[in-house]
């Protein structure tokens, strides 16, 4: 029988009527011919209670036991969900990550997944099961311990059940409708994407788009796993939610396909560093050590062996970061007149497969924004996005500029 | 190292300060210089919460995903506790059922413990862990599956640990200091025992004596555990609370222990009964069919082929059993006048090994009920308890009075 990975998150699950509500939807697959692996978050809000309980008895806890708490959550959504298809007559059962066995490294709390054994479950289904409730986030250490796969980890079992069980297609069932050109909330006509490249999905998650987690794009990416990005409170047909699939799944799509931001950014620059060779090395490398998330960097052109280093970060670590740059000029590692911060940036980002074929979007995008008036602090580029920093305060005009600039509003 | 188990009821691990406050006292005993093995319940609450799910998901809900559901509570606590023990530098793990592996029969919500294997404890003790802190109520079946123990699951998982380590005691901290000669908010008189018999404890756990579940001081009795019931909210040494044990470890008792009561019972009375022989055989019978847990039984003297039958069972049996009996009457297995039922009774009973060797009791009892007018309604014994029933109204003066008779309020 065909198969089909249904994934839902914590608002999905976020109550009785809301697991009835999914568990409906399963209902629905089955009856198509189906047979599925439906994979259940914690309900929302228990994850939390349970990490803030860890975190108040121990603030440097055990991530073993960590691992043990948290998981939980999921355990008690997967045993309801499970009741819940009984109760519709949908032959199920559920699985704990111990009994799957889902096996991880032994990274608590950000543990990898080594290998599903397809073995337990398709015994179940051979014998009529028709759905296997899997309580996401969570597998089993070679030590015999639970561990959890950390932020995201249920989209990411998902995508590895999907993988594992040659799955028709992975579906995740979220409380949006799927992937936007840009934020509904700044301009009005985003456009829901129907299809979307893992490439641009990507880019489009790391940037901000809070809708998948990039971790489980990258591995339905190298899985060849096609994804659905759907919601859970409405109806949905073949064609709802957007499709996150291989570039060559798309057959014609705009040249742009969206428009992402980020708010969380600051430009540090060091004004007048001395320029020799080593010397990124020597700014870079204790800013990593010291846990500094360092995005864009841009070196001026040097005058007199000196030059102006700029670079960006999220705006909660510009004092982490003047500290360990002190620190290094203390030691005589580096030398520089002046650190910089200007902690009301933004970055506004145009994303699309479509650029590695088509010239221009650069100029483009430089033109629709200097329209507006707004001056451009740091440029970035990738194969398929340009990055900008500009003021924050133009951060909601430059995305609408851009959005109605590269046509955004209108389907390809 | 000498082990000690010690167990925590859901009031003890009420929350973070609670959790605390019992890993203060394991703290201690390892200091002392014991290993330690702690059983943690859910925290209060917690499970009646996930049981109020599950049935309200799935009224006739599935006994395997129900216990997946509901032993998520002990989960949480241990990982909790052994967080708290190793914030204080007392090395700690927590150990689930399945990890154990408890291992089970497959009968779930009521599963029964088929062994305790001891080597992955026991190769963390080796390895320098004083602290194995183990979810209780809660096992692995044959299947892989995860099962519950049922009421007072919890208590049940500690001496099973205490006889599979043949831990030096079980002690069991709950929300009383130990047990008495009768309930202290009837007879302000009541005095706490320092150690109380296997047998006894049995007829007064039976009897309602809420302390400790008869499934666990059975367990203890089998394989010889000392078991000490006192309370997580005072400051303990070597002779708080009760010590439950054999027959031959107490000195010196009064010859009664103990006066239990029970307020839910009824007195059903089958009015003139055919007198034949399997009479008894064709009243029981369609009455444990239907699930009415007879206690007392007495026959009247036979006049002219009659007899009277009376019976007594929880006040919320009533109605099931008259249902029982009119059917038996419309099939024709049993023939009577009229089925008389009387709500208002309780069951009094004196609890005491001494009784074996010591003559006269049941006489004393008697006599000390009619000094107070109180008239008895049905007499039942054992080798080391009586009971009778009595006008519910008369219930605390019988208890009083009895407490009085049998010089309870002084230690022997």
């Amino acid at each position: 029988m065909p198969l089909l990975v249904m994934k839902f998150g914590g608002t999905s699950v976020g109550g009785l009527g809301r697991i009835r509500n999914a568990a409906e939807k399963v209902r629905r697959e089955v009856a198509r011919g189906y047979d599925v692996i439906v994979i259940v978050s914690a309900m929302s809000g228990k994850t939390n209670e349970l990490v803030d309980w860890v975190e108040k008895t121990s603030p440097f806890f055990d991530a073993r036991e960590y691992d043990a708490v948290v998981s939980s959550g999921e355990n008690v959504t997967a045993g309801l969900m499970a009741l819940t298809l009984q109760e519709m007559d949908v032959p199920a059962r559920s699985w704990q990550g111990w009994q799957v066995p889902l096996q991880t490294t032994s990274a608590h709390s950000a543990a990898r997944i080594l290998d599903i054994p397809r073995a337990n479950i398709d015994a179940k289904f051979t014998e009529g099961m028709r759905v296997a409730v899997i309580a996401g986030f969570q597998g089993i250490s070679p030590e015999g311990r639970i561990t959890t796969l950390g932020r995201g980890g249920s989209d990411t079992t998902a995508v590895a059940f999907a993988a594992a069980f040659g799955a028709e297609r992975c579906d995740i069932y979220t409380d949006v409708d799927g992937v936007y050109t840009t934020d509904p909330r700044i301009e009005d006509k985003a456009r829901k994407l129907d299809r979307i490249a893992f490439e641009e999905m990507l880019e489009l998650a790391s940037l901000g788009a809070k809708v998948l987690q990039t971790r489980s794009v990258e591995l339905a990416m190298r899985f060849n796993v096609r994804l659905r990005v759907l919601s859970s409170f409405e109806d949905n047909d073949e064609n709802s939610g957007t499709l996150v699939c291989p570039e060559e799944d798309i057959m014609e799509s705009n040249v742009v396909s969206g428009i992402a931001y980020s708010r969380d950014e600051a430009k540090m620059t060091l004004i007048s560093v001395a320029d020799r060779p080593g010397i990124a090395a020597a700014i870079f490398g204790p800013l990593a050590e010291a846990g500094v998330n360092v995005d864009m960097i841009v070196q001026n052109i040097s005058e007199e062996g000196h030059t102006d280093m700029t670079f960006s970060c999220p705006v909660g670590q510009v004092a982490r970061a003047d500290k360990a740059m002190q620190a290094a000029r203390l030691r005589g590692d580096i030398n520089f007149n002046d650190l910089v911060a200007d902690k009301e940036v933004a970055k506004v980002s145009v994303v699309g497969i479509g650029m590695r074929s088509h010239a221009g979007v650069a100029s483009q995008m430089f033109k629709a924004l200097a329209a507006e008036g707004i001056n451009i602090k740091v440029i970035t580029t990738s194969e398929i996005k340009i990055s900008v920093l500009i003021d924050r305060k133009y951060m909601e005009l430059a995305v609408q500029a851009l959005h109605d600039a590269f046509g955004l509003d209108k389907a390809a």
